[in-house]
């Protein structure tokens, strides 16, 4: 079994230095409550509603900043994913997740769909999410929007992920009473139509008026809900057994990637 | 707005005549009370638990069949699309879906995606689900387990659908508490990520032991479920305007299908 926390933080606009302690603080926690893998919201180092590319550039992060190393040894021998906003060696700023791992950076991944305003401030990254070789098993990193398309995490499954992490911010839609959030809605279908879990860290609070769901959840291989934040600041945490999502066999003569028909599509 | 109709009813396993009745009066009905388009289940002429590839083939019809002009007469002015077993000209069995209009049939598709141990009976479609054109609006034909390959419901989306009509038999699994059928929840997760329309229409009743879910759906094109049967034979039905389903921007800068990296996958 693999200990996954999601940390549904809310962090503050571009209070790199507070965001810090809070990054710190959370992913010690989960840590020391034994979570294996953690995973903190999108943009977690900035926050989300930055107002032009000149307030973003101003809390940005290169790879190398020392903070990245600080919060993998906070975290102890988790492995970390966490969202920030990433000032590249090429001057541009995108939105990214980094992959945190022995008290490094393992990896940086520069979200490919970019939603709504995103795209007046930051580049669309130019490659594919890692499908990241751990010792829990293999774990796709994407970011937020990236879900919504069913060809992004079908290629991470297919690239071996047995696990889909991603941080989110997912600005609050109206949705009918005792229904799950429309984004948790597609997080539970690529979960059973993959057989693969899916841990999604939202953030919460209210942001320059910006509402968020506060959708936190960890979704089984098999599409349903094992965890799920609700309102306010909380770590969820829920045990997985990873190595069933290797099995797409749902009965002796289903095979939920074997069954795609690549001949014609 | 586009009245749709889904017949969820109990067809009787080899029971031709007795299907025929059935269908003539469910579509009948239906059109009486408005319904402009009517979804009938998978299989329903022949039920659909058949032993082997005979039992199949003594039930199976060609879609020049009289009884296709027959239901079509009695839909009126309805489009209709149901499951049939198909024999094809050239001998082989086909899991199909009939497409009725103006008194014939207008087109049929051949499952693209067997599930399970209709492998052993039926043989695959070489071709995609059409997307008709008609007064309503455009209209792709898929069939039941092809409802879960996300490759094939955007192609239809790409390709113009305003809705997404499904024939289907869900066999009953377990499922928490609360929630939709996981059939469902991806049939949901489709209309939101693509804004398409999704009406499908299961079975009711216990076939040769097996239960079915009893999970007939019609969806919005923001995701949610407008109309569902819950257990027994019933006709569900909802007017839904098809050309919302045409605007696939949800803000000024969120497009869902411009949006997509074509570049990357």
């Amino acid at each position: 079994m693999t200990r996954i926390a999601c940390c549904q933080l809310d962090p503050a606009i571009i209070d790199l230095e507070g965001n810090d302690e809070r990054i710190t603080a959370a992913v010690a926690d989960a840590s020391a409550a034994g979570a294996e893998v953690i995973v903190l919201p999108e943009l977690v180092t900035s926050g989300y509603m930055l107002a032009d590319e000149a307030e973003a550039r101003s809390v940005a992060l290169t790879p190398d900043d020392a903070r990245f190393a600080k919060w993998s040894a906070a975290a102890g021998d988790s492995f970390v994913v966490l969202g920030f906003c990433e000032l590249g060696r090429d001057g541009l700023l995108y939105n990214s997740a980094a992959v945190l791992d022995g008290g490094a950076v393992a990896a940086v991944y520069r979200k490919t769909h970019l939603w709504d305003r995103e795209k007046l401030i930051f580049t669309r990254g130019l490659e594919l999410p890692p499908v990241m070789q751990t010792r829990y098993g293999a774990i796709a990193v994407m970011l937020c929007y990236d879900l919504e398309f069913g060809e992004l995490t079908r290629r991470a499954v297919v690239d071996g992920a047995d696990l889909i992490v991603a941080p989110v911010n997912w600005p609050l839609f109206p949705r009918p009473e005792g229904e799950h959030p429309g984004e948790v809605i597609t997080a539970m279908s690529t979960a059973r139509t993959n057989h693969v879990a899916v841990a999604v860290c939202d953030r919460a609070g209210v942001e320059r008026g910006q509402r968020w769901t506060e959708g936190t959840a960890i979704v089984s291989a098999d599409g349903w809900v094992v965890a799920e934040a609700g309102p306010g600041e909380v770590t969820v945490t829920a045990d997985l057994d990873l190595s069933l999502s290797r099995n797409k066999m749902l009965t002796e003569y289903v095979h939920l990637l074997e069954d795609r028909r690549l001949d014609l599509y």
